[in-house]
C-alpha cells in the first residue's frame, strides 16, 4: 500500500494501491496545438480558463500544466498560467515542463503540494530536478529513460525507475513521493508494448511499491479510432497496478473505461460512483448513437 | 500455449493463449426471451435466422445454441435449431444444455467438432457429460461449481476446475479440450468479483493451462450502463489471461473493448483486424454521437 499525496491551497488527492484511479487532465498543453500557444505567447489565456473548466465538469482529478512554446518566456509563462489556473479550479496541479527553471518557477507560485512531470534518470535530470523536488516538499513523476534513451527491454526500464526511486531518497524524498512511468510505446510500431507496460506495472507495485502513471494517449498513435485502443489500455493497465494516467478527460470512451475498471477493482464502493454517473443517462445503442430518454445535466464534478 | 480446436463441417476456430480473442455470440437462448421462446416451442425460427444473422455480420466467431424453453421438448428442438444453424453459417456452435439428453440430440446431428457447453464439478454430471464429450470427439466448457454451490473463494473455484480436468483426463478428454469458466459473479453484489475473476485467469493458464471462458454480461448485473461494465471487464479478463467469453457481439462497445485488448496483447498482427475495422470509420465524438463521415457497409465478417 503506497499513497501519493497532491494538494492544492484546498484540496487533496491521493494516488494509491488501493485508491480510485487518477485521472491528470492533458489539455492544458500547446505541444502540437498552435493556436493555443499562439494566443499564451501574447498573453491570451482565454483558451486556458475553457479547457480547465471543460476537464473539470469531465471528471479530471488533476490537471497537468505545460507551458512548452518555442522561443517564449517559457518559466515566466507557466508560472502565470498556474497562477490563473489556480484561481479558477481547486484541483491540484501537476507541473509538466523539460526545462528546469520553468518548473522552478512553477513550483514557486504554486499553492499546496505539486507534481513535478519530470525526471528521467538522466544524470543531469536527476541533479537538477530532484533538489527542486525536495525544496519544495513536491511529489514527481520519473520518467524510466536515460542518457541511451527508451529501452525496449522492460527490465532497463524498470533498472532505471529504481534508480531514480533510489537516487530521490539520496535527496530524503520518499518512494510514496516517487510516481513512475513506465513508458508507454505506439502499439501500432511495437507489438509487444501494451504487454511490457503491463508487466512492468506489475513489478513497480510489487518489488518498487511505487504509484504509477503515464502519458497514455501515445499507445494509439497511428491507428484510427484512438479512444478505442485508449479506453482498452486504459482498463487493462488499471488491472495491471497502474494507479494514474496523463489522459484527456474529455473522451468519454476513456472514461467510463476507467470508472469501469475501478468499478471491477473494488475501487468504487457499492458502484456509487459508477451508478451515480449513469443512472440518469440511457446507455448508447449498438449501432453508437445516443440512446432515447433524458440525458444527465453536465455539472462540475468534484474529484475523489 | 494451449490451442483448443473448435470446428464446423468447412470452418476452424483455435482459443488459445497466443491467439485473437474467441466471441461466442449468446443470443440464441430462449432464456429472458418470452417471444423467442414462445416461437420457438411453436416451430418458428424466423427470429433464430434473425440472430444468426446479426451475429455473424457482427464479428461473432462462434455461436452458443441454447432451446431451453420450459415444459417443451428440449433434445428435439436443440437438434432442430442446430441443424439450422449449421444450415445458415459455417461458424463453429457451442452446443448449451443443462439437460444431458438435449446435449446428446445435440451433438448427434452436429457437423464437425462442437463444444458441449456445460459440465461441472457435480458427480452427476461429470459421469454423464464427460462420456458424450469423449463420444463425440468435443471439447467442453468446465464450470466450477460443484454440489456445494459456487464458493466465493477463488481457491475452490481453482481447485473444482482442477478436478474437472483430471476427470476429464480418465475419460481419455485431454486438458486442451477442456475450457474452463471460472464463474463470473455480479459486481454489484460481489465488490471482489472481477478481481477473482482475473486472478483465477492467470492460475489456470499458468497452473492448469487451460484456455478459459465466461458469461461476460452476468458481471453487470444490476447496474447502469451494462455494456460500459461489460467492455471494460473485458479488457481486463484478456489482459489476465482469458481467451473466449460467450457474450453479445451486437454491442459494438464490448467488441471494440475486445479488438482493441488483442491489439494490446499483441494478438492482432500489424493491427490488421483492428485498421480494417475503424479505418473507414470516424471515431465517435465525445458526446457518444457518430462522427460524420461515411460509415463502413456492414457485411458479413469471417472469422479469425
Amino acid at each position: 500500500m503506497t499513497d501519493t499525496l497532491i494538494s492544492s491551497a484546498t484540496r487533496e488527492v491521493v494516488i494509491g494501491f488501493e485508491r480510485p484511479f487518477v485521472v491528470i487532465g492533458e489539455r492544458i498543453n500547446p505541444t502540437g496545438r498552435k493556436l493555443l500557444a499562439a494566443e499564451m505567447a501574447a498573453g491570451d489565456f482565454s483558451r486556458v480558463v475553457t479547457d480547465v473548466e471543460a476537464q473539470v465538469a469531465a471528471g479530471a482529478h488533476m490537471l497537468d500544466v505545460n507551458a512548452g512554446i518555442p522561443l517564449a518566456d517559457e518559466p515566466a509563462i507557466l508560472a502565470q498560467t498556474i497562477q490563473l489556473v489556480q484561481s479558477i479550479t481547486d484541483l491540484p496541479l501537476s507541473i509538466d515542463s523539460s526545462i528546469v527553471a520553468a518548473l522552478e518557477a512553477g513550483l514557486a507560485v504554486y499553492q499546496g503540494k505539486a507534481l513535478v512531470n519530470s525526471v528521467t534518470g538522466e544524470e543531469d535530470r536527476l541533479e537538477t530536478v530532484l533538489p527542486l523536488v525536495k525544496k519544495y516538499g513536491a511529489a514527481v513523476v520519473a520518467i524510466s529513460n536515460d542518457e541511451t534513451g527508451i529501452s525496449e527491454d522492460p527490465d532497463v526500464r524498470f533498472a532505471i525507475a529504481k534508480k531514480i526511486v533510489e537516487r530521490a531518497a539520496d535527496y530524503g524524498i520518499p518512494a510514496s513521493d516517487v510516481v513512475v512511468d513506465p513508458l508507454v510505446m505506439p502499439i501500432g510500431a511495437v507489438r509487444m508494448a501494451g504487454r511490457q507496460v503491463f508487466a512492468l506495472c506489475h513489478r513497480l507495485q510489487r518489488e518498487l511499491k511505487v504509484n504509477t502513471t503515464c502519458g497514455a494517449s501515445n499507445v494509439s498513435f497511428g491507428l484510427p479510432n484512438r479512444n478505442g485502443i485508449n479506453a482498452a489500455f486504459m482498463s487493462m493497465a488499471i488491472s495491471s497496478g497502474m494507479t494514474s494516467a496523463i489522459t484527456n478527460p474529455l473522451h468519454s470512451e476513456i472514461m467510463t473505461a476507467i470508472m469501469g475498471a475501478d468499478v471491477l477493482m473494488g475501487h468504487d464502493p457499492d458502484c456509487g460512483r459508477w451508478i451515480s454517473k449513469f443512472r440518469e443517462e440511457p446507455p448508447a445503442n449498438a449501432d453508437g448513437s445516443a440512446g432515447r430518454g433524458r440525458r444527465v445535466t453536465r455539472r462540475r464534478r468534484v474529484a475523489q
